[in-house]
């Protein structure tokens, strides 16, 4: 008999925002497919007797490539195993879970999409910022700043301008590439931004700009997101506090604590 | 001493898309105050020595003023009580969370949010639809058809035509309206759209149609949400499989099961 593949979803980073039912999966499965970017805390409520596949875009020195991992799973839920396969936040946003899908139908495996936490919204609770506002934001808007291969920079002009929050997931760490790219889709200089840094995580931090003086702004450590958007001005001051010159020594401070990560593995 | 208010997301229905987290803290809280969208199984959760507040848009025939809500967490948290806020989804996207926060900031008391599964999400998982996907739709928008009281309708022209997967909150019944309004905003007619209802609970339905075609689609019980992209196209046929001659028959089995809400909540 077949096995089963659940597409999960792991939240964005902490163990508590894990849902019922991926706790229960994770509990139950025979193999788990996991990212890097699945937290080590997660990764500690797998089953002892599952097998586990980090299947990260970083395993050692080699890539996996998304065929790689498409067979893999396909392989074992065709031994009859039930398969976990585990993406950071949520499955079905920039976690290429389409791509995973059409194998699956095509092979002919049954499966489920078990959703999470979308890393936006983890975000988002750890600064107190509102994704939308009935006085400021109607509308939100998630994008990527990494492209598919041989695919050229996306156009965001058509995106921002309406008022709408602009959440950009992996912004990378040339703030002045994006500022510019900001500027060129037609948001103005003065509008606010937060950069959040390992949300729900013990090492989350999170400062205040706005998008002319991004360029200025101390980078923070991978992987971050960029909030965007007038909503940035109802966050908790207490919450979002550092300012420019006042990051460099928080930041001295975390790259003294012991990091479950590797630099490399950060700042890959 | 004071209590603390914790704004939590109760996800899209499933009570095991709950996190861990908001289950503890349901487990824990003093009160509760909750709204209607959040379903009947949930609230078992919910420890039997707290005090329960249904904060809803229709408590009985009252509808409870948004002033009244920040009141009434302020002074059950000055008593002292940890107080929960459940909201259904996620507190921070169409939730009030912001005005909620500011109150909280106003009167000194401490909050923390806590994420959820937000619908959008939970309807995709249930659809199987991709909300991102490397060849047809890098960015996700979210919006919400429901205005604020005394503000004109949306202008949507600037979010669609991006490529981008639109995913529309409360989209109402008036599914006239609505083709009209996005094609108005420059939608294609032939846009592929699915509307799903009630998802990740025992009553969830979708059905898959075109934008110029939404007004022959059969209405879905509420709450409902309307996805809109190419991405609709990797939609399972079986999952989103009836076509708008089978939908009248599904709608009347429906109907005959009994439901945890009566007809005028589910379609208020």
């Amino acid at each position: 008999m077949k096995g089963k593949v659940y597409l999960v979803g792991a939240g964005p980073g902490d163990p508590e925002l894990l849902t019922l039912k991926a706790l229960r999966l994770l509990h139950t499965a025979d193999a788990v497919l996991y990212d890097d970017l699945v937290s080590p805390e997660i990764l500690c409520l797998i089953s002892r007797r599952a097998e586990l596949h980090n299947v990260g875009k970083r395993c050692g020195t080699r890539k996996v490539r998304q065929e790689e991992i498409n067979f893999l799973m396909i392989t074992l839920a065709e031994a009859g195993l039930q398969v976990v396969r585990l993406k950071s936040g949520d499955p079905l946003i920039f976690g290429r879970a389409g791509e995973e899908m059409e194998a699956l139908r095509r092979a002919d495996i049954s499966f489920e999409v078990v959703s999470g936490v979308t890393s936006a919204l983890g975000a988002a609770a750890m600064a107190q910022i509102p994704l939308t506002h009935r006085h400021s934001s109607s509308a939100l808007v998630l994008v990527t700043a990494q492209q598919a291969e041989g695919k050229d920079a996306e156009d965001w002009s058509k995106l921002v301008g309406s008022g709408a929050t602009l959440v950009i997931y992996m912004p990378g760490k040339d703030y002045s590439a994006l500022a510019e790219r900001l500027m060129a889709a037609g948001l103005a200089g003065a509008t606010p931004c937060a950069i959040v840094s390992s949300a729900t995580t013990t090492y989350e931090r999170a400062q205040r700009t706005t998008i002319a003086e991004l360029p200025q702004a101390q980078p923070l450590p991978t992987p971050t997101l960029l909030v965007i958007g007038e909503v940035v001005r109802y966050a908790a001051e207490s919450v979002i506090g550092p300012h420019p010159e006042a990051v460099s020594s928080l930041l001295a401070e975390f790259q003294a604590e012991s990091s479950p990560l590797s630099d490399e593995e950060r700042t890959a």
